[in-house]
């Protein structure tokens, strides 16, 4: 017999008796062969569960699934209250062509001379950006081609390091150069006046994207970075978003490397190789899209495709010093993705400026069929950057939760998020809202119950009819875990979900958007132990994955972008959370404070400038 | 390592060439002693989840949920395609008030002179209707205080049987008699001129209706015919559905017995007796909604509200001889009943005729603020029956699927139903279509799944707390069940429930209702070894689920509707399934058929005329 808790219904809470609550969670940090006989102990019957039910006791999961009353409906899906218009937007037509998106994208661009770049070479470090290789090709200075040489020694030289620390899992020289030639064709095909030269298909055409190997890229096989995936499913054509970048003109680089099946925050990767962060090769990228945060950070690609269903684009972009977009759900279409089920994930980009991001997410957004019956979006917008938007900038509302704003590995994090938010104030007079969130140890519940369950549902019958144990030591864990969750929790965390949703509408009726940092440390050490068969570390993910969820589990959008360097010269991201279907605000406030932050940025030790030989 | 199966994507399935299969069920069927000691061991750790890992597996419930990849995502919800209007039909409005709604059903009925069958007592046997209770009450011939002493008395007696089968759990005469006389006063308050008198609130006022006891009707308590329920939830108002017929004048007889919680399609119930079948009292009468059913079938109330989550208004009203009404899920709300989180359950009326359906239909329906939201209902529309609807009925077409049709316990049952759709042709030239519906095991699975998942999230931390051992037998069997449920489990079935619904809306591009027997068999005999501690009997239950799942998984309105007698005088029922939110459709034909098959009905032995005294 266990005693039952109550929980107040959501509105009934009284949000000024929060006290915030320091997450604290009890796993042991296991790597090497403790880590492999932990697994295969966690995998037996019988004392496998038991030990299971002393972890998950441990960290009050059945208190609060099996034993709490929740008087909220479940609610399966985000649900959404009627939206207001955001100010300044220019709406995109979710039916119209990919290319023709990326025009009316190019237009909300501020004012911009790539030619200045292009000549001054005393400039301070920064990434070129899409309009700078555009311009490049259009000025027939460089061609796709030779641009794709570069690409293709870069990576061949990154395969032979060892051990093995690929960018990419699936690379193929002949395909990028038979695309790129395709793209050098076209920009030599036309005869057009001025600067401005050949027929591209749109500003992304010679651009230069990585796929994260969770999202079909047509013939490279979708492994999910297992060593298994590939045999039980095969590629047959681009996922939707990857199609739609290829109308544009595109050029894939290959699949990029990730934490095997998304199962993890950090990007380690005893199959293939963990990707090193280009600012420190001893450490993490972040996860689960390592490959495409490294590709982008390292300067080898503009952007990259990632998913992130628990902070899997924003974590190692903030870790890799990139921006990195979680639209809101329903926003992109799934399909042709490992996680084309699931109630939290998207497919969302990975570049090194917000102007890079709004290209790319352009091309790539339009919701599915099926999201458009269930979730009926809102009209995807873009802010208007090109038009004076200081007026708007300067209504818009912060909401801040400094308690868990401050609960970060190092101070260092959350003071330069903070001097972020000062600068961003002075500059533009945005006021900063002191807010609550109540019960975010009950959300991070929720969503692992969520995701999880989901994931287990999409490989249940592979990994039971023999695939299981050709999985990492990691996913098995986490595979463990899943495993042991209840339908009926499963529904519990739905009802959470409901309550979670609650208090984020009523804070959003008060702040226009949530500012936190985007990760609670900078980029983790690997542990050498761990490169051989990975570890189980879930401290470390705690503090990665501290401020994510509300993207997730409500399907908000969110942006992470980079606002300076720790003493070690680590990257540290700021994350701005969205209202529903907000893409548009949080990327207006991204590009302010990319704007006030981007000035000193530092070349990362592992970077190449494929555009400008060097 | 079980080797998996792979689902062809649904859109990829060649109906043409799908196979009906027998439902086969293997469980033994246990009363008694044998029953509670299987009960016991069920319920012990170890060998309880080996036994039900065994009876899953001959099922064929682990292979579909666990080892088969099905290529769909989940539909957690039922998401509809765009609908079409209907023809000829009246809409409501669900923000007005019941008695204005009740005001415009009473439009769509057609003309009838309740006078003269309340003069003429040669006609053969008949309900009355709530409109001869609205004439009796406005000609001054009787009065509400005078229709409840009667039904005082008859409950009274009923509450005296040995051993007890009561109508109501719940009844407290002098609640009644205050009503009542309420009602009786705003009958006589008024002085309007010829045969209307008095001021009553719609032609609801002092219409006598029993409530099932898992909804909320103030000031009794809601057990959900279980002994504990009261204990851990108080009932402080009144449901919603129940507050907007208390505003239309109706008069509340108390609650009705069930099955416990709803977990069960027979009506026994172990806590407080089972109600008897008013056409054989050693029969069942079908299940959940036992009291509701019966009560009305005996004449003694109106109408009843009963809840479906699983059959659970459509079984009894089929086995009683009465009409049920399974409203769209989402059409009305459920909030202050004990299914309130469900993804497969309404709430919706029996009566003996389908005007009075209408007319208590009316009065209930409303979407709660959480389903416009997330469902966007239609608009709630009923047939205009007062016009000439020749026309509509002709242009009907009707989907039958054979096999299935005749898959039911004695071919009476099919023989009745197959009569009245012949009926129907012959009267109104409605067009019979053959019709294939695939994955009915499927279906089933993914059903037993989901209200069971849902159900036991909602009943887990209470019986973990030690009232698990305080519910029934056949409750605790099936909580055995529904927790060896995993959340991949729950989510493998809204897979299926995506797949379903695709299936249904393929079949609504042809046909605009389908037809099937309510039950596959007329009311069972209750084992005098059932009384004591229930009895678990899935050949029974299947026979009694056989066509009820598609109205629940899918939320597709559906009703039952009389169409005869088996050789025992048994009733049958004929349920039609509707398209989404197509309310109005389905009482149209039950309407048709109920004219053409209802001449010949006959009195239950236990009948009570409560409004023109015996």
């Amino acid at each position: 017999m266990v005693k039952k808790l109550e929980m107040l219904p959501a509105k009934d809470v009284d949000l000024s008796s929060v006290k915030y609550e320091h997450e604290v969670v009890k796993a042991p940090h296991l790597t090497g062969f403790v880590f492999r006989f932990f697994v295969r102990i966690l995998e037996l019957p019988l004392i496998g569960p038991a030990i299971m039910t002393h972890l998950k006791k441990d960290n009050k999961i059945d208190q609060l699934l099996r034993h709490t009353v929740i008087p909220e409906g479940p609610m399966f899906k985000p649900e959404y209250p009627p939206r207001e218009t955001e100010p300044g937007v220019v709406v995109l037509d979710e039916d119209g062509s990919p290319a023709s998106r990326v025009e009316s994208a190019l237009k909300c661009l501020p004012q911009y001379d790539p030619s200045k770049s292009w000549e001054d070479s005393s400039l301070p470090f920064r990434y070129w950006k899409i309009r700078d290789y555009a311009h490049a090709y259009r000025s027939g200075k460089v061609t796709p081609s030779m641009v794709a040489e570069r690409i293709i020694s870069v990576i061949e030289e990154n395969c032979r390091i060892k051990p093995p620390a690929p960018l990419l899992i699936s690379f193929a020289a002949a395909e990028v150069r038979k695309q790129a030639a395709a793209s050098t064709q076209r920009f030599e095909a036309g005869n057009l006046p001025f600067d401005c030269i050949g027929n591209p298909l749109s500003i992304l055409d010679g651009i230069f994207i990585a796929i994260k190997d969770d999202i079909d890229l047509y013939p490279h096989p979708s492994k999910g970075a297992s060593t298994w995936m590939h045999e039980v499913r095969t590629v047959k054509e681009d996922a939707i978003c990857v199609s739609r970048l290829r109308s544009c003109g595109v050029i894939f680089v290959g699949k990029a490397n990730m934490h095997e099946f998304g199962m993890g925050t950090t990007g380690n990767n005893p199959n293939y190789g963990t990707t090193r962060n280009p600012h420190a090769p001893d450490r993490y990228t972040g996860g689960s899209s390592s490959g495409p945060a490294a590709i982008v950070a390292s300067g080898i690609c503009s952007a990259a495709l990632g998913t992130d269903g628990g902070g899997s684009v924003r974590i190692p972009s903030s870790l890799c010093g990139v921006v990195g977009l979680k639209s809101n759900y329903g926003r992109t279409s799934m399909q042709g993705s490992l996680c084309d089920s699931g109630t939290v994930e998207i497919i969302g980009p990975i570049a090194s400026s917000v102007e890079d991001i709004m290209l790319v997410y352009a091309a790539i957004l339009g919701a599915s069929p099926e999201n458009r019956i269930s979730l009926r979006p809102s009209p995807p917008c873009l802010p208007a950057l090109s038009l004076d938007d200081s007026d708007i900038l300067g209504s818009l509302r912060i909401g801040k939760y400094t308690a868990w704003f401050n609960d970060v590995h190092s101070t260092e994090v959350s003071d330069k998020c903070e001097d972020a938010l000062n600068l961003l104030t002075k500059a533009h007079g945005c006021e900063i809202i002191e807010i609550v969130i109540p019960e975010l140890h009950e959300m991070r519940t929720a969503h692992v119950v969520s995701i999880g369950s989901e994931c287990l549902s999409s490989l249940n019958a592979d990994c039971e009819d023999g695939k299981g144990v050709k999985s990492t030591y990691d996913t098995r864990t986490s595979m463990v875990l899943f495993r042991s969750f209840t339908a009926a929790d499963y529904i519990a965390a739905q009802r959470i979900r409901r309550r979670i949703m609650h208090y984020h509408m009523e804070i959003f009726k008060k702040v226009d958007i949530i500012v936190t940092p985007t990760t609670g440390m900078t980029a983790p050490k690997i542990p050498p132990s761990a490169l051989q068969s990975g570890e189980t570390d879930m401290q470390t993910t705690a503090y990665l994955m501290r401020f994510i969820i509300a993207g997730n589990l409500l399907g908000l959008p969110a942006i992470s972008v980079p606002v300076g360097y720790d003493k070690s010269g680590l990257p540290i991201g700021l994350q701005v959370i969205g209202r529903p279907w907000a893409e548009a605000t949080i990327l207006r406030i991204a590009s302010a404070v990319e704007r006030l932050c981007g000035e000193s940025k530092k070349r990362p030790l592992q970077y190449h400038d494929v555009l400008r030989s060097n």
